[in-house]
């Protein structure tokens, strides 16, 4: 039997894509894969993709149902995800964070171990950088 | 200078975590990691974890705005994110998803290569399951 053993595609939806291509691309140095100004903004990280949707454009999509394109979504809201960071690169991520002025919302120390520290995108989502530990 | 190289939590809502224990657990047979009852619904996917949230709970989370916990986080509407498959095992991931009585919604062959097949979660979310290929 078939099982599920990887994320391919994680989605955040990002009404602003310049401001959320500042945040994404020069804040967190994240590596652009593809950009189609207005409409999303496709990341590489690791064995996956982040994919940034301008949720306007993207619930447009195939409104007629072809069933050989890819279907419409969207959502709004503060979304969620978290990126898998190693213990010893919080304090310079909290530096980098600090130095472009984007505020640390919160910091947690897991009971069971591992730490988290969350802030908000342009559109804001909660984004976490989290070590693995978190979830054991 | 630190950068980040991998997705550790990917985020969907869902209001009937019920209905989504079924398809998420038996119709996709994903591992279950933890849950709670009308709050949340955590899988272990990989190397990562796929964090199912009711959102009206979700929302409602940490409103004094605590540093030392997480901040709350809520959308509506379809999300949308993919799994990612070996090309042997889409026939299978078909016949199952029609045994359990799940429309497939779209089936796309990417014009650079690679397939995806993208159906709806039942909280309307867009699912997609792809091979590796159509992120060369």
């Amino acid at each position: 039997m078939c099982s599920l053993s990887a994320i391919l595609e994680t989605v955040l939806y990002c009404p602003d894509l310049r401001a959320a291509r500042h945040f994404y691309g020069t804040v967190l140095g994240l590596s652009e894969y593809s950009h189609q100004p207005g409409e999303y903004l496709f990341y590489r990280v690791g064995q996956g993709m982040l994919l940034l949707f301008n949720p306007d454009r993207s619930r447009q999509k195939n409104l007629a149902g072809a069933t050989d394109q890819p279907p419409g979504h969207g959502c709004s809201g503060s979304g969620h995800m978290a990126f898998a960071i190693e213990p010893k690169e919080l304090p310079e991520w909290q530096t980098r964070l600090v130095q472009h002025q984007v505020p640390i919302e919160s910091q947690v120390d897991w009971p069971a171990g591992g730490q988290s520290i969350y802030f908000r995108d342009p559109a804001g989502n909660s984004i976490e950088l989290a070590t693995r530990d978190i979830w054991p």
